[in-house]
């Protein structure tokens, strides 16, 4: 049991970064789509567009990792149960009230764990939004290309063909559109990803305050619990505890209660241009969810200069 | 996203106890055994005592849980490559770097997944051993009964029978063996449930601990990512945090390594009586699990008064 509370050996140097070698050197946008080989993608039976792979999978895996911790929370809430039941059953009246009420802990335990595995399920709705418009940019790229090719291919053949204007109008008109898609990607991504983070991290550090205020309490419980060892034929001291262990769940109902998140505006300074947090705008996720990407950047690309405009 | 930070409506007065109705009014050590209708147990296809059929199906329930975080920091992990692999494909330097930097933070919060999961793990052994001494007490408790059921019969069917002076001795010897068993078992019961569900409770707090630091400097990557909005065709303001985010990175590994357990005294005055932590000879787990209950109860045993001694 020593090795719980010991501080581990502990080294994060082995991760300064987790990126795995293979891909070092593959950097840029268009790396994913130069790779070689054959990617047989089973995910579903889908195939996604190579720029939005990634976080395709990205986001499957934190369903397994939701569902996980969902999972915990139900069989904490189950253990709670039985502990409790266990304890009515040894006839014994100081473990009988202590296990219950050690079981009520639990079972908040496990319901923490349970609102962290939603809590993630909204940032997962975040990572959502950032594929989605990856996915609506790969069409955009891959067309603003296929003229380029055509264009070059032209001038060797044909270098008089009448196509050749017509299809460089139409190039400057991709690459327009390209340049919007761009920048409702990037301003997607960047903000997408930070408020997915932002609010894990938040969830995180909930879950983590509130099942130590339980885990305390569960601690005092068990001091009411006498362990000293009797002889056979001895009796125990009968039990004198509950209304001391009533009150301790009522501590930890009043602790979770008083709960409140820590400010968002952190106490580390942080270099110049590094964004706030402060009067960034929430929108509720449902409605988001309804706007298309394209949709939901058109505030930016109306207000901003012309696309066109800048090209001239 | 805003409902993950404001505190919950919350009430744990729907949980002051958390067992179910059903088994009200059925307490004491015996209960269990006069539970009409049949059982079917069908855990692993063992059948198991009576006595220890609760607490046998509890230690299933908590390798559920262990299982479950287990996979939750297994998937962890592998979001936080996915996260950063995702990031370097983007092309763009910011959210590579802070993309790859929160993933070591995610890694390190999925290993401290894995280290609560084996501290649940130990705690798991401590209760085998209260359902080891449970299982070892059913028997004992037969005999005793059975032989009194057998004095009972004889005494109206023939009650000069020359077996009944040799059945009450029998019965005066498992008596004094079943008082040894139940000593062994009260001991061992609130010893083990105790230090069980202390290993528990600090195993919380110390994943809790250390995952609300790496949320923290989390945060503080984030805040790296300028997610200001840009109009086509704009460039972004080069990334510059490159050594801040791997000085932020620096900090969580010397948090870490800083992090000590509380100390176990509590804060919190308990009434007279309660037994303390101090002192408690904590052997480790794998020599205990090579004792039988009864061996490991025997240095109890024989320190006291003899049963038999007591009896007359």
């Amino acid at each position: 049991m020593d090795e719980v509370i010991l501080p581990q050996a502990f080294n994060m140097n082995r991760a300064l970064s987790i990126r795995s070698n293979k891909s070092k050197g593959s950097s840029g946008a268009g790396a994913g789509a130069k790779r070689p080989g054959f990617s047989f993608n089973s995910l579903r039976g889908q195939v996604q567009p190579e720029l939005s792979r990634k976080l395709f999978r990205l986001i499957k895996s934190e369903n397994n990792l939701i569902s996980a911790h969902e999972t915990a929370g139900r069989e904490r809430v189950s253990i709670a149960t039985q502990l409790s039941e266990w304890g009515e059953q040894t006839g014994d009246e100081s473990i009988s009230d202590i296990s219950d009420k050690v079981g009520v802990i639990l079972s908040e335990m496990g319901e923490q764990e349970d609102a962290y595995a939603h809590a993630l399920d909204d940032s997962r709705a975040e990572l959502k939004a950032i594929r989605n418009t990856e996915k609506s940019v790969q069409p955009s790229r891959e067309k603003k290309d296929k003229i380029a090719d055509e264009i070059q291919k032209l001038k060797l053949k044909e270098p008089g063909s009448t196509r050749l204007p017509v299809l460089e109008q139409e190039l400057v008109r991709a690459e327009a559109e390209n340049l919007v898609a761009e920048a409702q990607l990037t301003n997607t991504t960047r903000q997408k990803l930070k408020e997915a983070y932002v609010a894990e991290f938040a969830a995180t550090i909930e879950r983590a305050q509130k099942q130590i205020m339980l885990a305390q309490h569960g601690r005092r419980l068990l001091e009411l619990l006498d362990d000293s060892p009797v002889v056979p034929g001895d009796t125990r001291v009968p039990y004198q505890h509950s209304s001391l262990a009533r009150q301790i769940l009522n501590d930890a109902e009043d602790d979770l209660r008083g709960w409140r998140p820590e400010a968002e505006g952190f106490s580390t300074p942080v270099q110049s241009q590094s964004p706030t947090l402060e009067g960034k705008g929430k929108e509720p996720l449902a409605s988001e969810d309804n706007l298309s990407p394209v949709q939901s950047e058109a505030a930016t690309v109306e207000s901003g200069t012309s696309p066109l405009e800048q090209r001239g």
